[in-house]
């Protein structure tokens, strides 16, 4: 947190996150286009370990997850599973394309209950992963994109 | 351009763009949320500036545009007017949100010329502004964004 009134350290774009159908495929057109290796996607972990909720329920949605990196920022595919997700969601909804924009923060409980309380913005999925956690907020109404939450424990 | 065969210096993601309804209210949302001063607006050019061209046909159309800084990454707010244009289209046919991600360049030509032959990639909308100018490629298909070229003269 900084000194101002604002909940997120704005410096701090980690990640511009797109949903794909066919992850393997659009990382290769990456790799193509920026002359760059292609990424290696990896699965989410299984629910035992991501606890994950949606909309407020369990839900055993998994994604396979490949970054790339454009110097301070990441670009993240996500290519979800068909259980039900806030990547899903978007994927059915709205097709291919941007997800969300990823903030990495400390204090995930203090930061989702003022965005709640303070902005309105509904925690919609939340996980756990290997040393962190993640929230995304729908803040779709006010800032026009849905934000993503990163505490990792070692940060 | 880098030694490698990518078209993009992969290091530069200089911006990432909303197109809105309000730029006044979602410019106020986030200087609310991030607790920064709200931006203030600037329109573009006219056309006898601009030279405007979107799907080949020269276009009136100007856009408030408001810049924010997050960093290493500007978030750029575009409220465009109902010319025909690259935003217009967006925001009729997807609503408000994500619009592209740009890129700084150097040799806007060969640039474009080379997204056009060796990937496909067609150039939507062009146009100039003091100091530079600007190229809008369909990069959908294969990157599922849009992206952005930007080429300052004094850069």
């Amino acid at each position: 947190m900084e000194e101002n009134s604002g909940v997120l350290d704005r410096n701090v774009i980690a990640q511009v996150a797109l949903v794909v159908h066919d992850i393997e495929k659009t990382s290769r057109a990456y790799a193509d286009f920026f002359g760059i290796e292609t990424p290696t996607w990896k699965l989410t972990d299984a629910w035992d370990q991501t606890q994950a909720v949606y909309r407020g329920k369990p839900t055993e949605a998994r994604a396979k997850l490949a970054f790339m990196n454009f110097g301070s920022v990441v670009i993240e595919l996500i290519e979800p599973d068909h259980h039900p997700s806030i990547w899903r969601e978007f994927l059915d909804e709205r097709g291919e394309g941007f997800h969300h924009i990823a903030f990495k923060i400390a204090g995930m409980e203090n930061i989702t209950g003022l965005m709640e309380q303070k902005f309105h913005m509904p925690l919609v999925q939340k996980g756990e992963y290997t040393g962190g956690r993640y929230a995304y907020i729908d803040s779709l109404k006010d800032l026009k994109v849905l934000i993503e939450l990163l505490e990792n424990d070692n940060n």
